[in-house]
């Protein structure tokens, strides 16, 4: 089977100057491996002709596919459509369903439609109209050679639904693809090296059709195992991944691809449990990453973000003398705010974090970077020291991570001891 | 005075199958635009020897520097140098000061070197090496005809910390660079296409050496300029920039390129003021978005993160009838809330937010998506209700942004109301 593969332009000097972070083409490779298409290179080129043209001409020469994002919107500098029309041979025109949309969402929200926004639904007289539900600016179907280009808009939710709604089902329509399975470990508290060590055996065992990658995030690692080829390519990559998981298995986090906070929500919805936070350093950070999960309210009641000593005090009940004697990030602090919070806010568990994210507020014997963790039950609690040695944004993922982990953990040991008492 | 350009290829099957997204290009990006480098063309390629070495090749045909990130980790699907050492003919050597720094970092973090970790001090011999002092992969440099090549860790603070120490100083001595002038405009609550039309005059009478971009994000619209040539380029962009302010002062947020997060903090500390936050649907991370700055701690004591309605009554003193009659998603329970809050934590302002972010919760007179947001002082209170029709995260960010904007306003009709009254 001939290997269908695919290029992604994204269009936009905001891409090269830096203003833009580009997540849309990451969405698109995601996307296209999972229905086996290959993504072969994404280049970024800026609001110039002559680049996006160039970049036309290269990437149509060894790829099937050619998905092209931005420069549509109604502004002097989104200049996608002329270039198209160029490239192509076409003329403008206006198409009545794009038209009709246009001025369907300008009443939704109740502005008057400017003339820039009715050239939304101008398309080059040669392509295949995708309708986009979300926005002004349609998507593009063109085939010229034995090469399909799609065009569409840069808005990444818009991208996002004509992607899922007309480019993938119409891809799968156009192109004999081949069978893609994906499987991936988890795992935290390991060094990505560390990890390598410990499985190059089977890594050099496998297959040339199973490929192995290593993921590295923030205190994490993932392993992901990708098997190509024809449909019984799922046995075979679950064999691998069964000899896979016993090797790694003390940092297992998950057999899914899955995050961290999502294994941890998981873990506390099957058992019927919440968890609480008392943030300090984080600022609230453990506390948006459990409730960014559409459902977090069964297993998270609330948080108390005591940034300052105040409110550690007046909030949580930490003793005034304990901070004065131990400082606001100490053992003594963050267990007296785990305990607090257990009596403040109803929860099974809490986690409770006080630490110096940097780059100021360090001091000799306790560098920025220095934190704090505690996790408790109402009958047990546990403290650890760490030391994250990065920026503040790093230090903040790392803080959380971490604090998500040693719960993780204790919710399990706890578990497995309750297990060996025989209750 | 000859453009020079660049060219950034990022490396790695992690990139292109989405599970990565790129990061790193947009800061390079950032850097080498203000020191007068224009990025012409951001690529990502695979772990492929074939795919990098075309890369190299195409990229280096019409820019003066190429920049490579990725592919120097200690696995065997690292292959940046290998493919160094045939591109430019060289042999892989031990650079000492590379051995002793990877030494030095298992040292410290007090964990076994491995031997993979050994290798990570194996450079081409052709190249010069540029220290990394937050990572065990040095930097390289190397120059082959006219064009610059340099080779950087993926890890995006070990890029940053070699971009900043090694390769831009670096770039500077190499090559004799125009001068770039940026001048940024943050707006809210006006759409980029209204902005268009508003300053369409302005932006047509613009020279051709100054540029106009449009950013939009959550709400947001950033306007930029930017004048590139002489010396003299700082006085007319200025000029241009005075004009253009006085046509969208209605929605100005900033002047300078800030975040709404940082201008809203900048405000809160020239007035010497404290805000804090009881969060229902935002979870935490308007909190997050504050204390994300450093310093934070000036102007903000702390939050209750009140997802459960008892953490609204218990810890926020909403009366559990208020809930009962008008439902925690009311002008009257954010109401409530923000007084609470005021209360509870002493703070000079309170933002209360809650709402239904969705995909799930909504119902048929409150559909997800359906926001309250109350911004107060001990005096005056106003709320206001908002409808997103996004996804869960966009709701989310629009939320927070449109929460802070509030408190902006606010904060500034306050001021300006009590300058009216002559206090």
């Amino acid at each position: 089977m001939k290997e269908i593969t695919a290029s992604v332009i994204t269009i936009g000097d905001e891409l090269l100057i830096g203003q833009t972070i580009d997540t849309n083409s990451a969405f698109i490779g995601t996307e296209l491996n999972k229905c086996g298409i290959w993504l072969k290179r994404r280049i970024a080129v800026g609001d110039d002709k002559h680049e996006i043209l160039k970049a036309l001409v290269n990437e149509s020469k060894d790829t099937d596919i050619v998905i092209i994002t931005g420069g549509l919107g109604p502004t002097a500098d989104d200049i996608t459509k002329p270039v198209l029309c160029d490239y192509f041979n076409a003329k403008l025109v206006v198409n009545e369903e794009a038209l009709e949309n246009v001025k369907a969402i300008f009443q939704k929200i109740n502005r008057p439609v400017q003339e820039v926004n009715l050239r939304q639904a101008e398309v080059p007289e040669n392509c295949k109209v995708l309708p986009n539900k979300r926005g002004t600016a349609p998507g593009m179907w063109f085939k010229k050679g034995n090469v399909i280009y799609v065009s569409l808009p840069g808005v990444p939710h818009e991208m996002k639904g004509l992607m899922m709604d007309s480019v993938l089902p119409l891809l799968k329509q156009t192109f004999s693809l081949p069978h893609i399975e994906h499987r991936t470990l988890l795992l935290a508290g390991k060094g990505e090296s560390e990890v390598a060590e410990i499985i190059r055996e089977f890594e050099n065992a496998l297959p040339s059709h199973i490929k192995l990658a290593y993921l590295p995030a923030y205190s994490l690692v993932r392993l992901r195992l990708t098997a190509k080829g024809e449909s019984n390519v799922a046995e075979e990559v679950d064999e691998q991944f069964a000899r896979l998981k016993p090797l790694v298995k003390e940092w297992l986090v998950a057999d899914t691809d899955i995050s961290l906070v999502e294994a941890v929500s998981k873990l506390l919805r099957t058992k019927k449990k919440t968890v609480a936070t008392a943030e300090s350093c984080t600022g609230g950070y453990i506390s948006h990453l459990i409730t960014s999960l559409p459902g977090s309210s069964d297993i998270y009641p609330g948080s108390i973000i005591s940034y300052a000593n105040a409110v550690k005090q007046d909030l949580l009940g930490v003793n005034q003398e304990t901070i004065k004697t131990h400082g606001a990030v100490s053992e003594e602090t963050v267990r007296e705010m785990a305990a607090g919070l257990l009596k403040t806010i109803d929860a099974d568990y809490a986690i409770a974090v006080s630490g110096i994210m940097g780059p100021g507020g360090g001091w000799s014997d306790k560098p920025a970077g220095t934190v704090w963790i505690a996790v408790a039950d109402r009958n047990t609690m546990e403290a650890t020291k760490f030391f994250f040695r990065f920026n503040r944004e790093r230090n903040i993922e790392l803080t959380a991570n971490t604090a998500l982990n040693m719960l993780r953990r204790f919710i399990i040991r706890e578990d497995s001891n309750s297990i060996a008492a025989g209750s």
